[in-house]
C-alpha cells in the first residue's frame, strides 16, 4: 500500500461542479487523511470553497482550467474538442503521466469512457474495458460488470471481465478465489445466448482463480450468489438502474405507508433509529461509483447528479482501488491467463 | 363480456400440483361468482381436494389424465413425449376447442411456450408470441413485455410487442391510446442497440393507436414512464427478476432494522397496519402471472413454486383478459396496422 494516495477530481464534472465535489472531497479526507488531491477545474470557483475546507486546502492543489466536458456531449465531440483542456482530460492524464493514482469525475460517463481508453490505453490483452458497480447484496456485497461501457459482448469478452471482475473482488474483498456467476435467464434450451453459453464453458473448464458459479439470474444478485455477477453492458445497465429504481420504489411505498394512520406515525417515530439504518442501507449515495476496469490507471464515475455525500463515496471507492494494487493484478491475471483462453477457442 | 368465462388449470404443474391448484381457484372463485373450471390432472388427487371446496366443485368439471409435463422437461421433449395427453397440453387444448376461454398453468415455461406455440398457433401477422407481466409503479400498474418468451428481438418484433402490449392495455387498463416506451440504457452513440433503435423510428412514425415515449431506462419502469414497456426477451427477464429480487432483499433488511431495538419493535407493532399493507403490495403473489401473448388464445403462466394465493392471482388474470377480449383487440390490431409498418420498411 502506497504511504500516500493522490486522487485527481475532475471538479467541473457533474450538475453540481465544484460545489459538489470540494465538500465531497472534504468528507472522504476524514475517513482517509493520507490522500492527497489534484483539484482539477476553474480555480476561482474551486478557491473560495477550499477556504470552507482548510484540512482539505492542506491537502490538494489546483490545476486550473476552465474548459469543461458538456453533461450531453457525445463521446467523439469529447474527443475532438478541447480534449487537451478540459478538466476530465487532465484528471485522466495526471494519473497517465503518474501524477496521481485515481481520478475520480461525475462527467458524462460516455465521454469519460472514450478519453479514458484514449488517454490511458486498454490493459495488453484486454479486448474492451468494463465498468464495475458494489452491488449490496443480503449480507455484504458483490461486484457487477459490464453495467454499460459497452452494448453486448462476446464469450471472449464475458470471460476477460470475469478475470477483470475477479481481481478486483481479490482486492477488495480479499478472497483468494472469488466465486463468479454469469447473468443468464431460467429459460433451459433456448437460441441467442451462445455467447453466454460459450463463456460458461470456458470459465468452467480454464484453471483461473476463480470458483465459477454457473448462471446466476437476476434475483440473485442481491441474494449473494457469487462475488463477481459478469454480463454485458446492456443487460448490466438494465438490472441496475431496475434495482435501483425498485429500491427508491419501495422507500415511496414505505414512506405514504408510515404516514397513513396515527398509530403508524407514532411507530415511525418510535422506530426511527431502524429507520434511519434503513435508509442508510438503501441510500444510493453510499454505493456511488462506477470503476472503469481494464485500463493502465483507475477511473472512477460518480453519478452525475449526486451530492457530496455521494461524491466521497466515489472518492472512497477511488482511494480503496488505488490502495488495493487491483490495476496490477489485473494486467499480471490477463497476462497469466490470456494463453489458457486462448487454447480454450473462444473467439 | 361473456356471460360466464370457463378456465382450463393444468393442475399436474408447478412445484406443489393439485394442492396448490384447487384451493387458488377456490379463491378467485370468490372473487369471480361467474368462473367455471375445467381442471386437469389426476382425479383421484383432485376430487378430495375438491371436496373441501362445495362451492369451487360446483363450478368444475375434472378432465382425467395422469401425465404431467416434468418440470425440467425441455421443450422439445415435451413436445415431442406425452403432448397428448399430459394435463399442460389437455388445457391447451381446451382453449383451441372453445371449451375454455383461458387456460393457466404453473408448469416449465418453455415446454408450455412450445405446446401453446403448437396447439394455439399465433395470431395471422405475428413473428414471435410475447410473455407480458404486469408490473407495479408507484402510482398504478404497466404492462411489461417480452419478459423471456424469446431471446433477443429484432426491431419488427420489438414493435410487434409494442402493438400486443397496447392492445392488452387498453383492453385492461381502459385507455384508448396506451403510452409506449421501449427499454434501454442512457448512453448515446453506442453501437449494438440498432434494432432498438429502428424500432423506435417506427413507432415514432407510424400511424399506430399508441402515445410513444421514446427510450425507457430500468429505472423508470416502476416510476410509472409508460403503460406498456417494450424490451426483448433476455433483458426483460433480467429486469423483472432483479426487481423480485431487489423487493426480496429490502424486505429482509426492513424486517432486520424492525428487530434490532426494542424500540424499533415497539414501533413495529404500532405500525403493524401499515407494515402489513405494505407487505400485501411487495408480495409477489399479488401480481403472479405472465400472459402469453400473440397466441389464438389465453395462456397464462403462473410461477411454479407459488401457493394458493399467488395462484388465485394467475386465476384472476386469466379471468381478466379472457373477459377483455384482448385476444381479438389484438388479432384486429396486427391486421390493421401490419401494412403500416410493412410500408415503414422494418425487417
Amino acid at each position: 500500500m502506497a504511504a500516500s494516495v493522490t486522487i485527481a477530481l475532475d471538479a467541473m464534472g457533474g450538475d453540481h461542479g465544484p460545489s459538489v465535489v470540494v465538500p465531497g472531497a472534504a468528507i472522504a479526507l476524514v475517513r482517509h487523511p493520507d490522500t492527497r488531491f489534484l483539484i482539477v477545474g476553474n480555480a476561482a470557483s474551486i478557491e473560495p470553497l477550499l477556504e470552507q475546507h482548510p484540512a482539505l486546502a492542506e491537502k490538494s492543489e489546483i490545476l486550473h482550467t476552465d474548459v469543461a466536458v458538456a453533461m450531453d456531449a457525445k463521446p467523439s465531440q469529447a474527443l475532438r474538442k478541447g480534449r487537451w483542456h478540459s478538466s476530465m482530460w487532465l484528471g485522466l492524464e495526471a494519473v497517465r503521466d503518474g501524477r496521481a493514482d485515481a481520478t475520480v469525475s461525475a462527467g458524462n460517463t460516455g465521454a469519460l469512457m472514450a478519453m479514458a481508453k484514449f488517454c490511458l490505453k486498454t490493459i495488453a490483452g484486454v479486448d474492451r474495458p468494463a465498468i464495475a458497480v458494489i452491488w449490496p447484496t443480503v449480507e455484504s456485497e458483490c461486484i457487477v460488470l459490464d453495467v454499460g461501457a459497452n452494448v453486448g459482448a462476446d464469450a471472449r469478452q464475458l470471460v476477460e471481465f470475469a478475470l477483470m471482475g475477479a481481481a478486483m473482488g481479490r482486492a477488495l474483498f480479499g478472497v483468494e478465489r472469488p466465486t463468479v456467476g454469469l447473468l443468464n435467464i431460467g429459460v433451459e434450451e433456448v437460441k441467442g445466448v451462445d455467447e453466454i453459453k460459450a463463456a460458461a464453458a470456458t470459465l468452467k473448464n480454464a484453471p483461473l482463480p476463480i470458483i465459477f458459479r454457473g448462471f446466476v439470474e437476476g434475483d440473485e444478485i442481491g441474494h449473494g450468489a457469487a462475488d463477481v455477477v459478469v454480463t454485458d453492458g446492456f443487460t448490466g445497465n438494465i438490472a441496475l438502474k431496475t434495482a435501483e429504481g425498485t429500491a427508491k420504489q419501495i422507500g415511496e411505498y414505505l414512506r405514504a405507508a408510515m404516514g397513513r394512520s396515527l398509530l403508524a406515525r407514532i411507530g415511525a417515530i418510535l422506530a426511527q433509529g431502524a429507520f434511519r439504518a434503513l435508509k442508510e442501507k438503501m441510500d444510493p449515495r453510499q454505493l456511488n461509483g462506477g470503476i472503469f476496469l481494464g485500463l493502465n490507471g483507475i477511473v472512477v464515475k460518480s453519478h452525475g447528479g449526486t451530492d457530496a455525500t455521494g461524491f466521497a463515496s466515489a472518492v472512497d471507492l477511488a482511494y480503496d482501488i488505488a490502495s488495493s494494487g487491483v490495476v496490477k493484478r489485473l494486467a499480471a491475471d490477463i497476462a497469466r491467463f490470456h494463453a489458457e483462453l486462448e487454447l480454450d477457442g473462444v473467439a
